[in-house]
C-alpha cells in the first residue's frame, strides 16, 4: 500500500466545464498502483467537479444552461455580492455539486463507465487558476 | 494495510431506488478488514448514488417526487433530447446527487446512521443493469 | 501506510451551518500521518456536510435562504411529514448537498483552498446532537 499525491493546476476560460480526465489518468498511471482509489479534491468554493457524459458536449451544455436557470445571478435575495453577480450563484453551483470526487481504479487504469469524464465545473464569469490535489491510495 | 475491490451488478426497474446496503456490507466482511473506508463508485451519467432514510420508504418517494418537478421531462430548453425525454433528466438528477459515496467502517461494520442506507438512483424510465465498483481500503 | 478512525460529535442549535474544519485538522495531527486523504462521515439523513466559504457569514446565509426556498416546508406533495414540517425537506437537503467530503491533506495538514472550511450543515429546526466519523488513511 502507498499514497501518492500531484496537484493539477487547470486553467478555466469563464462560465463552462473542462475535462481532466486524462491529467488524471496521468497521475494513476505514474504513481505505479495497480488497485485502489484515487481522490480528485477542488481547492475553491467557486468552481466544483462532476462526473458527467464526455461523448455529446450538448449534454453538459444542457446541464449548465439548467443549472443557470435555477440559480440565477439577479436574485434580489442575494447580499453577498460584492464579487459581482456571479458571486454568490457560484457558490450555490459548487454546493449542488462536489468539491471531491472518488474514482476507483484497476490494473492501472480508471474504472470509469463507457461515456464518464471528469470535469472542473467553472462557475465563474472571468478565467482563473484553479487547483486540484490528486491523491491516489493503492497498492 | 490493504485495498480489495468488487464488482456489484445491479438491475433496476426503472426510475426509483434500490438499497445496496447489504451488498457492500459484505464486500467489506468479504474483504476481512477491520477499520477503513469503503468507496462506491457508479459508472453512469443517468443513474447515481445517494445515502438517504431506509425506514419509512416514504421518505424516498417524496424525495423522487420532489426532484421530478425540480427536473421535469419536458424542459424545452433541453436540446439533448434523442434517447428520449428522461435522458437528460437524468443526466442533471445525477449531477445533484452522487457518483461516489464513501463510507466508514470500523470493527469489520459499515458505520451507517440508524437510519441509513445506500441506495441506487435509477433515473430512467426504462429498467436497466447497472454497475457499481466497490473499494475498501483499510486494516 | 495507516488508518486512524475517530468520532466527532457535534451539537447544532437548530438550521444552520456549524464549522468544524478546526476538529478535522486535529484528527489528522493526532493521527502522525503526513500524506493522505481524509474522510469525514455524517451519519444522519437530516443534516449533511458542505466545504464552503469560511471568510463572511453573508455567502452560508445566502446559501441556507437560497436552499429554504428551494425546498419549502410546506409543500403539499410532502407524505412524510409525521416529524413536522422539517423533515422532508431536511432530507431533500441533505440528498442535494453531502454525506460525506474527502479532503486531501499533505504534510499533515489539511490542503483546504485558502477560502474553504468544512461544514455541518443541520437542516432540522430543532438543535440535536450530531456524529461524524473521521477517517484518515495514509502515510
Amino acid at each position: 500500500m502507498a499514497v501518492v499525491q500531484e496537484l493539477l493546476n487547470i486553467s478555466t476560460r469563464g462560465q463552462g466545464t473542462t475535462e481532466v480526465t486524462r491529467e488524471v489518468a496521468r497521475i494513476v498511471e505514474r504513481s505505479g498502483l495497480r488497485t485502489g482509489t484515487v481522490t480528485v479534491f477542488c481547492q475553491h468554493t467557486s468552481c466544483s467537479l462532476v462526473i458527467m457524459e464526455n461523448a455529446d458536449p450538448s449534454a453538459r451544455r444542457d446541464l449548465e444552461g439548467w443549472l443557470d436557470r435555477l440559480v440565477p445571478p439577479d436574485d434580489p435575495h442575494f447580499t453577498h455580492t460584492y464579487e459581482g453577480p456571479d458571486d454568490m450563484p457560484s457558490h450555490i453551483k459548487m454546493s449542488l455539486t462536489r468539491t471531491s470526487e472518488v474514482v476507483a481504479f484497476g490494473d492501472g487504469e480508471l474504472l470509469l463507465g463507457t461515456w464518464q469524464g471528469i470535469f472542473l465545473w467553472e462557475h465563474r464569469t472571468a478565467a482563473h487558476r484553479r487547483r486540484l490535489v490528486v491523491t491516489v491510495v493503492g497498492e
